[in-house]
This record gives C-alpha cells, sequence and structure tokens, in this order.
C-alpha cells in the first residue's frame, strides 16, 4: 500500500498515540476524489467538514492549506482519492475536551478504489445490511470518526458479487448505503433519505440535490425502496451508480441516473476511465 | 504530561496514521487501575476486553503478554492507571475490514486523576446531560473506540463543582455517568441500569454486582433516581464514589456506598490516598 501522506504538514506515516482521534473517534474526516490536481466538489468537502467543526467545536483546519497539502501529496497521480483527518488532537487521558485543543491534521493520498466501468453501465448489486443504525441527532450528517457501525455492517457479506448494503434505522426506515448514499426515483419523484436522525450527509448527495431541485429528502420505506423503478448511489469517490438489484428485486438504470452521470462527467469526473 | 508507553511491545509514543482506531475508532480499550505492581481488577478487564475482541471479531491479545506489558510500562509508580487500547490494526481505506487483521496494541501508563479525598467522604456533585445515547445493541455493553457521545456529553459542564453528568437514552432511562456506572438504592434495594441497548458494561460495575447478589439490574427511571435514599457510582479508575447531589436533590451516603468503599479497600486499593 503506497500512501503519501501529510500529518500537520510534515510528511509522516504515524501520529500521536495520545491523540483523542484514535483514543475516542473524536474528529472528522473528508475523502475526496481528484481527477489530477482538480476536485470537482472540494468546496462542498470543505463546507462539511466546518460544519462537523462547529459541531464538535474542533477549531477548523484553513481550507487554503489543506488544499495545497492535498496538491502535495496527490502530485503526480492522474486519479486519488485525498482522505483528510481533522481531530481534537493530542490530550490527557478522560473523555473531557481539552480547553484550548491543538488539532491534528492528516492529509493522505491513495489510488482510487477499483470500479468496474460494467458497473456504471449496468449497475451495482445490494443486500440489506441486519444491523440498525443508532440514532443520535447530535452527531447525524456529519462525517465524524465514530465509524463502528458502518464497519460493523460491511463486515455482514463477503460476496464479491454484492457491492453495497441498504442500512435501515431502528424503526426500519432506509437511511443510506455503507459507503454512499441513496436515491430513489419512487413514483415518478426522485426521494433520498432524511439525514438528521442517523447517517453521513454525503457531499455528491449535496451535489446531487444541488443538480435535482425537484427532489425530495424525506422518509423511504424498505417497501418504497424495492417498489421504486429506479435507484442509485452517490459517493464521492465513486460518483454515481446506478443499482441493478435489491436482494431479488431487480431495477434497470433510468433517465435520473443517467442524468446525473453525465452531470458527473460534466463536471469533470472520469470515474469510469480511473477506477 | 509524562506517558510511559508501549505500542505492539516497543517503546513508542506514535502509532500508524492509517490504523482503524484512528480511521473508524475500529477498537477496544480498558483504562485499569494499579496500585504498585498489582491490579486488583485486572481479570474482569481481561475478561471484557475479550467480550468486545469477540463482538468486533477482532483478535484478542494474549493477556500474559499485556501483564508483562503493563508491568513494563508501569514499573516504580506507587498508582498508575493503564490504559490498553486495541485496534484492527492498519488497513487499506474503507469501512471493510481486512480479511486477516494485524491488530494494534498500545499500553500506556499515566498517573491516576486527581480525585479529592473529600469526595470519597461526602460525594460528589452530579447534574443531568443533555444529551441523550443512542441505542445501539449491537455495541452496548463494550469499550469502544466510539466515544464521542461521551465527549459531548463531558464537554457539556465545566463547573469544576460538578464532578459528574447522568446520561439517559432517548427514552429518558437512566443508563450510567459519563465516566462510570451508576447505582441507586431505590425503595431499599439496588439497582443500577440494564446496558444491554447503549452505555458501558463497567468492571467496577460487574465487581459491585458479584460483591451484591442481591442487586437488580433493570431500568431506572429518573423520577427514581431522584428519589433514591442512596447513590453511588462505580469507575475502575475512580472507585466507589458517593454522590452527593443531582442538581437540586441531596443524598447522604449510606450504608451500601459505605460497604463497598470497604470492599474495594479490602480488594487492595488505597484511591483515597493515591488519587
Amino acid at each position: 500500500m503506497t500512501v503519501r501522506m501529510l500529518v500537520d504538514g510534515v510528511a509522516s506515516a504515524q501520529v500521536s498515540a495520545l491523540d483523542r482521534g484514535l483514543a475516542y473517534g473524536d474528529g472528522l474526516f473528508e475523502s475526496i476524489r481528484f481527477v489530477g490536481a482538480s476536485a470537482p466538489l472540494w468546496s462542498r468537502h470543505m463546507q462539511r467538514l466546518a460544519e462537523g467543526c462547529v459541531r464538535l467545536r474542533i477549531p477548523a483546519p484553513d481550507p487554503a492549506q489543506l488544499w495545497r497539502e492535498a496538491q502535495e501529496v496527490s502530485r503526480g497521480m492522474p486519479a486519488s482519492v485525498l482522505r483528510i483527518t481533522v481531530t481534537r488532537g493530542a490530550g490527557e487521558r478522560g473523555y473531557r475536551p481539552p480547553a484550548v485543543p491543538q488539532p491534528t491534521r492528516l492529509v493522505a493520498a491513495f489510488a482510487p478504489p477499483p470500479v468496474a466501468a460494467e458497473a456504471y453501465v449496468h449497475g451495482v448489486r445490494m443486500r440489506v445490511c441486519d444491523i440498525r443504525l443508532a440514532e443520535q441527532p447530535l452527531l447525524a450528517g456529519i462525517k465524524h470518526l465514530n465509524r463502528l457501525e458502518q464497519v460493523l455492517a460491511r463486515a455482514e457479506w463477503d460476496d464479491p458479487a454484492i457491492a453495497e448494503g441498504v442500512l435501515l434505522d431502528s424503526h426500519g426506515r432506509v437511511i443510506s448505503a455503507t459507503m454512499a448514499n441513496l436515491f430513489a426515483v419512487v413514483d415518478g419523484e426522485l426521494l433520498t433519505p432524511a439525514l438528521d436522525r442517523c447517517g453521513v450527509a454525503g457531499v455528491a448527495r449535496a451535489e446531487v440535490l444541488a443538480a435535482c431541485p425537484q427532489a425530495r429528502v424525506g422518509e423511504l420505506t424498505l417497501a418504497a425502496l424495492r417498489g421504486a423503478g429506479e435507484v442509485f448511489l452517490s459517493s464521492s469517490v465513486r460518483g454515481i451508480l446506478p443499482v441493478r438489484s435489491l436482494d431479488d428485486r431487480d431495477y434497470g438504470p433510468g433517465a435520473t441516473t443517467r442524468r446525473l452521470q453525465q452531470h458527473w462527467r460534466d463536471l469533470g469526473f472520469s470515474m469510469e476511465q480511473d477506477g
């Protein structure tokens, strides 16, 4: 695994063992797709990171500095995924946040995950996860470092033919996939779940919502998802992926999915070639 | 802050920046009170750690090795708190756990937190936290690294006269304090909340339950807590602490609290002197 990384601006592969990001998951991250030196959704990532910092009361990093560091670690890579992690920094033992935190800033460049070009054409297969997401409004929406639910969800299946899992909340409402947000066309209406009680409000989801002002954010039942005419996933890393099946229910890629894939290409992404 | 630390058995103050403990909070920890070279609750800590490893499917570390490392980092300290952290180790980007994880093992010795001797005699003051714990049965009870709820809870107050906060679940049931488990004598019965949907099942709580076979694990309402005749906290780090007040409700230390403080001394702890 070759990873180029800066820790607080210095080339390093290590962080303090006393960092609160490790001790308590006390921090945030962003996974940002780069095409060469360009990141079409950069400003949305910076906005979500800033919102997360406000929510957790962590001093926000300077986006201009992050941009320079992102350029430095991704230099020469035709395509990359930048992971930016911001933690509350090192601290004494104990949950209490330090009065004056010194946040830690990690910027690392990874090769994009392999996604078969075929997946963008015909779609991916999904299953419904057994785990139910816990509801915590104070943490919902932001991309914090407490991700054990996603780890457990992704550990539920091994079958490489299954690309993603649908996550439900404790009331059985559809929330998202494990690594992506989820959209469905139900009775002709584009719908994505509300994320005010659990889930991560993806940057790609925000881009879809901006591109489709007619889309509705609301409740999506599993029955409605199964009955949808068209289902797709949005991911800042993978882009727009049609869903071809959910367990034994088959879908065909639809017009909205195709239009958003075109929108992604118009933004400058080329997942199908780079993945 | 002077901390002696071993990372995978080697003296080090750093961990890989790609560790999944940092990336996702994908791991577990224990905070273990030592009196010199002895840790009266060691075997209970090892049991909980092993249970957490089973739950998260992380290969469990060897307790004999942890014991040797704990001895090494705490050597010469009359009193210490050992933090043992076990993560799923370094991994590729992405939630999916590696097929063959190489866990990371951190063993660090800290000075015990200062607790006024007076607190053991007269008790500590508490408040009720605003945050409500989310309910996730798959993670309840174990001491995993996803601790943002506790961080947010502990950040709710600054008043040094308040030592602890009561955490409720989304149904308003009492679960615990932010850093300790909670016991109440209600209508003459010793009661502590069930922790099968949220909360951490403390090692000190397990010791109290073993020492008081008549104690009941069940539902504790805030009204019942307010009306209790006696309330105390159990903590592997701080021992048995009487609660002298919850907001405007005052309690006196009772016979059960005093008996358990004596039990703690009988185990070999001497918090009042060491803290």
